[in-house]
């Protein structure tokens, strides 16, 4: 196969955009999230890093959204910079078969999520990283290990989304006393929550998000605050947990390790080769970003990078 | 990072075998099958064919065993290659969060099997195979399937070992009636059963199931019978259900797609670089070969193979 | 209360039949089972024994129907009489909260039924009626059984609808070979459902089912083959578990322990003072009489007969 | 059968009272609420109203306990009370066949209870009794309705226990902010919560429980402030769900309507003949009394009150 060059895959992604922006269909965002329902649908961006560092970008690449889910990557990195291996006494590392906010295993399993990045097992790694701490000293911990990770200092909470999920996320309250009742919080519920409502509420650009990725992909100028084994390991868990009961089908078509999360966004990491964030705010029967998965198959397609591809 | 040359891999296939074989607990075969439970236990064997076609091997790699479950693979391979994407219609492709052999998600989801590597998904490829043919039919492409991946004539299936558990396999009798009552068989029950039972009792040595792989592998000298984007995908299944209930452990420690039979095998892909199979008759608690499954993160280790490494 | 007299209940049986030929929908017989799906839909009776032994009828009370799963109770009490409280090693006493052919519990708890009125519970009690003898030798006890209860030997198995069921029971195929997969059926499957098929197609008028049901009521001219005790925890799991998920609702309504089973029929039990059964083949989505239901309700209101009245 | 006198009913009472005391093993109470694991295991308490007023008890029969689920009955007949038959649509009236604080069918039947006795159903049924009404206006109509089933003014809530399982009820908040996630609440979940938590915290004595029950059984002198209808109603919904998962246990061998409390006591109904109580706070593994359901078990074969009996 001949190399793809930078320059091709710039007209591609503008190609893409522009080829985007005809959707009929871009679907509705996430409507239990009061701010978040207020988006406008029809947006859409893609930021992809390149192994040598270069970022490339089109569409709305400098508006900022929600990260939601995509958060709990994080999470998962800074706590297991913590306590490492330990976390997965209290969670599991295997898909659950159910949607990403069922309660239904969480009770078969006496309270043991089964993976971090369901809402279940997400809560359980936000209550790694508060461990006794106060919520702000947590999330300020999270949020220096984003900008560290983008390198930009100006990555901040969208406080307005924290406080509408938090009057309004009942599902994850009923999870996270569910978790408590079986003795797999070590904080109080609410301390957790407020946490994690706030972790979830993280802006960023598509830009940012896909220089966050460097360490997971391994690239050359990445800042070296995940090691390349657990970079590997997590990058496992995105491919077959990332995108909740959609999972598999995004390895089916995209064939790369990916998160996504409610606000639209998709973290997707081709190893050893680029870094790559999309966003679209309207949502497909899985909770994922439909026009962002749609845009991501077609640059799979386009630059072969699946991992499962010779 | 240096290239490791064939010699290294043969000297570290080789050490392997060796501490392999100080095993101290090397677990239990599937007693649920009669004549599968009286195979000596302290067997290992791997097989390795490298990009440029070359085969290394160590252990017992001339040794016979039942492939089982990864028969799975070929028998959608070649359901692919006669009907395409149609199948994904009486089949999905999520992992199923629940053990090889159960029956709850198929009631909960009406007869539809979560993917085709869980007994139920794959009952249903059997019963697409057969499309109305006699199972000797059905069984005699599939079988040629395979002795042209392998490009060797020689292969059977074991007669005494579908015997034995067509006699005890009260489990898949109950899926493929269960199928059936839910109209997701086109055959009777029975018809279905017996080719499914025959299909999992194919024998064949690490060689041969390695060489059998290159296809997926997408090796230069593949023979060609699976074309490169149906490998891509099949890879992709392997990687997120090989393994049932283990697959994203097997996912985090190894990093290759891999499909598993209770016969102790394991076919795993190396995309682009390698297509392995190892074999060790016992059984972790996932139903997938204990020793096999630990030399397989040995050597993904020493290679650097996972997919999700830079 | 004043006393109801044999005249009274006569007249009300007689307008409730001439009241049930009014009715617009008498909803749709079992399908599933072609031979009965065939019955003329449109068809009701109900026969009430007294106290006193006296029988009084209206509608269809000649005409024969499939008894089907009210079977199950006499299977029970024949079991109860040969192995007595042994039986509840293997199945339970609860209400399953699932259909009545569900198998998700099943595999939950591995493989005990919740109770012998539910089919997989009626497969272990015929499966402990076989008890290593031959289908035939197991149904002529059960039928001797039955023609003494009702003190008439012209009841007979109709061959043509157990056929029927044998043919297309793909449903009772899978809870039979899932039980014995785990060891919860002693002979093999094809042995207990051939029995169960043939246990089930008993076929009776609501003359006789009533007059089988003395026991039960613990009448003064009953035939004695079931003790008080016996019947007393008979009428128990009636109450509870009686109509599979509808159970309760008939304890609600009716108020009186009751056994349907998809061919129409319901024996109901008024203890010490009436055995009752109704028929009327449509059936509503719990898969009980629609109709019979319907007449269950209004003789409890007229009798008062309500175990939960003062 | 010769009718029993109260005399002979006193002597059984005391002399079964006697006999408890004997009890090796009175098992543990519940753990889960800080303030009930504290009461002292070897207390029981048994009281009788017959049909014509008289109350007869024995044992502790003076002592206060915490009434618990039992309080589910006095909330549902208020509730039906005031809006009637319409609380059918927001909660069932099936056994679920799982624990009492099971969330899993909540998940399946996406937010409506089975039943108003388990925790889901009677966190619906005291929603619906607040009906934007403050607490402590909601309470104090089922504090009065319960004084005048009593026909006690002296009748409350003790608090230390209403405070204790608010600090501990991790289970019960995430049940009551899973239904608001499902739109099946219509306060917010912190104020049914407290509401719920108060009216479990009712202290009675069996005496006053054995008063209250009158209106249920349709015994002569009772207050009335249910209708007859209602009262068969509810008795029937207790038969079948009045002890969660040993609901048909319990009609099986006592045979008579019952709600149990995991404080330990147990209301039964022998409708138009006795209200009865008992209590004792060790807890079988359903979560109802041990030495309770024993004694309700000998009391029935005492008295041959069944209802499944002649």
């Amino acid at each position: 196969m001949t190399q793809i060059t930078p320059d091709d895959l710039q007209t591609f992604l503008t190609d893409l955009d522009a080829a985007v922006r005809e959707t009929a269909d871009w679907d509705v965002p996430a409507t239990y999230i009061p701010e978040l329902a207020e988006v406008a649908v029809n947006q859409f961006a893609i930021s992809v890093v390149l192994g040598d560092g270069q970022l490339l970008s089109a569409g709305d690449h400098d508006t900022l959204f929600s990260i939601q889910s995509i958060s709990k990557v994080f999470t998962l990195a800074c706590v297991l910079g913590r306590i490492g291996d330990q976390i997965w006494t209290r969670v599991g590392r295997e898909p659950s078969g159910t949607p990403f906010d069922s309660i239904v295993l969480l009770e078969r399993e006496a309270g043991r999520p089964r993976n971090p990045f369901i809402n279940a097992g997400a809560l359980v790694t936000t209550d790694a990283l508060l461990q006794g701490r106060m919520p702000k000293d947590a999330l300020s911990e999270l949020i220096q290990f984003v900008r560290a990770s983008v390198d930009d200092t100006d990555i901040h909470i969208d406080k307005a989304v924290a406080a509408s999920e938090k009057a309004t996320g009942f599902r994850n309250v009923a999870l996270a006393n569910f978790l408590k009742s079986y003795g797999n919080l070590t904080n109080l519920p609410d301390l957790t929550l407020g946490t994690y409502f706030h972790q979830c509420a993280i802006a960023m650009t598509t830009d940012q998000l896909a220089l966050a990725g460097r360490d997971l992909a391994g690239l050359t100028d990445a800042p070296g605050l995940i090691s390349s084994q657990r970079a590997r390991r997590i990058n496992a868990l995105m491919m077959t947990c990332g995108h909740y009961d959609g999972s598999s089908d995004f390895a089916f078509r995209v064939g790369l390790p990916g998160k996504s999360g409610v606000g639209g966004g998709i973290l997707i990491i081709a190893p050893g080769k680029a870094s790559i964030a999309v966003w679209s705010p309207g949502l497909n029967h899985y909770g994922n970003s439909k026009v962002g998965a749609e845009a991501a198959h077609r640059l799979a397609a386009f630059t072969n990078w699946s991992v499962f591809s010779r």
